[in-house]
């Protein structure tokens, strides 16, 4: 709980119109795509640099926890404030104050829609890469915490490889310039880039230079269908290994196919199959050339059927139904616990394997899709998390499912990041010297543990509203 | 000094050839490329990551400091021992324990050289893109520890870029693997990242995985002239917003041609001119276009000579043109302050005005050649170190460069690091909370200030021998 008298000093402060303290405003701040709830004691929207300083330096005085908000849309409850205390709202920082085409660079306030930079990108001929699902709602700053991916990350790689500097406050009040955004770029330790994954954690971030790049003058979209997912997982590995940097490489399984179509969401004209959908771009010749070399690849690798689209609706077409899965997914069971590891490309098939092994042994429909050209599968098990019974047997198989990943070679998040969800199977990875750093790290950033509690280690509390 | 009671006791636990005591061959490790020397007390060569343990173990428990070495081919000082005690020369760390194609993956040890890997992953087809010019002698661990660069950064990024994983040893003599040499790769803060461009004061790197890419099938190189500095400055930015991203852009001033020539180093056939140096690599047809489109950007900028190498011999020789330029710059003067400056590429021309006037006003010649698509420029005062006010007088410029480099809004720093010379200026680009910030991850890693002590900050105490 907060004091009123804090939050009237606050309110001060800030100005009554950035704090929201009536329990129906709390609420919509107090969950994230996992549905975990709890209902911050008052929630801040910063309309500048200058009012996260000034909330973060008053809530730290006080003692009260603050939590860093994009759009919500994170899977694994990293803006879910379980230590309660204020909700950091980030969306009102929401300019694109520059894109210079002739330096690729955009300087924007951590509350712009990823999606609508993409646009604005696009409207000048530039190209940000990074694509997480939740693009059109979720924010860079967001997208920045938690490193976010997407299809597109195999050829172009992941926010972080984007970031050229960034604004931030850290726990102990200070604004902070890196990078573009500083005097100067890149002396000292590499804070953007700690920033980056750091899931609100380090500091809250406020603005960010991102590179952008030329937009690819052409693409070209292939769908590969297979008999088996060991087949599918095969295909990946070939088709990143030839001569060739695919942008996207991604695979649905047929239960993903079946969500979609019953749904109604599209036809996708495929069946009983498994999916890899494959896109090259660049210059057009280049693309033309790429596309025939991934075509034949796919069709050594044993490809049933090869379908290319003929042209931008056709390629709208596929995509809308690759975007369709996970809405589609999420209406087959009350409950789609989506997690997201990542494994080294060469043991896909294992990881595949693994997985069906585990959906017979807790008897749970486990669809699965991802950006397999990077070995980042999105793993969903479907249940009715009311059902106590049924709630306990997911859990135990998000612990098998972590424990696989780990024992072939991979990484408990892909994309989504640790949050609170993954936050018991962290140690499995990093071990005790892993946490004692990540502890040193932190506490010297932020020695209260005032920012974005709860995150990261376990969090054994009760979330309530 | 260390007791010879703690040499003898760290000798039998690595074994005595490991451990050198004698001043000749501790003076060997007692300085790098600036000439600084401050011979160590004592030299340990690890073969092991194990031997590292042992080795930073006991000096902690000794309070000996610890100064990582790879080749010692910095700029900045960054492997000088300056706060005595124990410098770990990596170089028998030097094993390439695989190189995997089809995952684009190698795992090598951090003493191996640049060069030898860069020469093993060609023989399969493969691509290092990192490319500092210390490339022969430069090992893997030093170019991670200091973020090198190199002319083909523009296109393909530093070395951050391709690491994708590190075993490193915390100062407090924990071993630690990230990324793929972890069980998994990414879960938690992003230490391999902390880790690059740290300078050796959080961790000794001792093994490394790193990304490779496929070989481009195709290279053009180019080179313009232009009359002055500002047209070629000019050029570069209209080079660099094409819709090609050139693999290099360089930038060398009339004098550092005179200097190749005059040491005789090759035959340039180019005068008195300022020379652009670019290269696009892709596939044949993308080549052929991209050149075309350069050259046509070139002759827009107001190129005055265009000249297209014809064929390997004809590239291999402008790139030894270009290699010459840091040996041939030594023999013009007893001393070559080699500073390594980064400002946006648009404010290219504003520092070349300003190292032309801090150039008259200190009375000394400044040549500046450097990877300008980049906006990094090597500047390089030549003047007799032994002749203390000419030394005064260089000191001063390098200040006035620092500042003329901040003002413009660029960074101390564009690959060579912080180190030792260009501690006193840290200040003055991250500010007291950057430098706060940074002493707090530094010290939670490093809380007794043993791991290369006298870097990122000011270092006072006069190196002798």
């Amino acid at each position: 709980m907060v004091s009123p008298r804090w939050v009237k000093r606050l309110s001060r402060a800030l100005g009554r119109s950035k704090v929201l303290d009536r329990l129906e405003d709390r609420f919509c701040y107090g969950f994230d795509a996992t549905g975990i709830l709890r209902v911050p004691d008052l929630v801040v929207r910063p309309e500048t640099a200058d009012d996260v300083v000034t909330a973060v330096r008053l809530a730290f005085e006080e003692g009260v926890p603050v939590t860093p908000r994009g759009a919500g849309t994170g899977y694994t409850g990293g803006a879910v404030p379980v230590g309660g205390g204020v909700v950091l709202a980030m969306e009102r920082m929401d300019r694109i104050e520059r894109i210079l085409p002739e330096e690729g660079t955009a300087v924007l306030g951590a509350g712009v829609v990823n999606g609508v930079f993409q646009a604005a990108a696009e409207r000048l001929g530039l190209f940000y890469p990074p694509d997480p699902a939740s693009l059109e709602f979720s924010t860079l700053g967001g997208n920045i915490a938690e490193c976010a991916g997407g299809p597109r990350a195999l050829k172009y790689g992941v926010t972080r490889d984007y970031v050229l500097g960034l604004e931030f406050v850290s726990p102990g009040g200070d604004l902070l310039r890196t990078g573009l955004l500083a005097e100067g770029p890149d002396a000292g330790y590499d804070l953007a880039g700690l920033l980056c994954g750091s899931e609100g954690t380090l500091g809250v971030i406020t603005r960010c230079a991102l590179r952008v790049i030329p937009a690819p003058r052409a693409r070209r979209t292939l769908l590969f269908s297979f008999e088996t997912r060991a087949m599918a997982a095969g295909a990946v590995v070939s088709l990143t290994s030839e001569r060739v940097v695919p942008s996207v490489v991604e695979f649905m399984d047929e239960s993903c196919l079946l969500a979609v179509e019953s749904a109604g969401a599209t036809e996708t004209g495929f069946g009983r199959e498994q999916l890899v959908l494959v896109e090259v771009d660049g210059d057009p010749e280049e693309v033309a050339e790429a596309g025939l070399r991934v075509e034949r690849a796919a069709r050594a690798a044993g490809a049933a059927r090869v379908w290319v689209a003929s042209d931008g609706e056709e390629r709208d077409r596929v995509w809308a139904m690759r975007r369709a899965i996970s809405p589609a997914l999420a209406k087959l069971a009350p409950t789609k616990v989506n997690e997201d590891v990542c494994v080294p490309r060469g043991r896909l098939a294992d990881l595949m394997t693994r997985v069906e092994a585990l959906s017979r042994q807790h008897d749970l429909r486990v669809p699965v899709f991802g950006h397999a050209g990077d070995g980042n599968l999105h793993i969903n098990f479907l249940v009715d998390g009311n059902d106590p019974r049924e709630r306990a047997r997911a859990e135990r198989a998000v612990g098998d499912l972590m424990r696989a990943t780990l024992d072939v070679g991979g990484t408990l998040s892909g994309e989504h990041g640790i949050g609170l969800t993954k936050a018991p199977y962290l140690e499995w990875e990093l071990g005790p010297s892993g946490m004692r750093v990540l502890g040193a790290v932190r506490r010297a950033l932020d020695p209260r543990g005032l920012l974005n509690p709860g995150k990261f280690e376990t969090y054994r509390g009760e979330p309530c509203s």
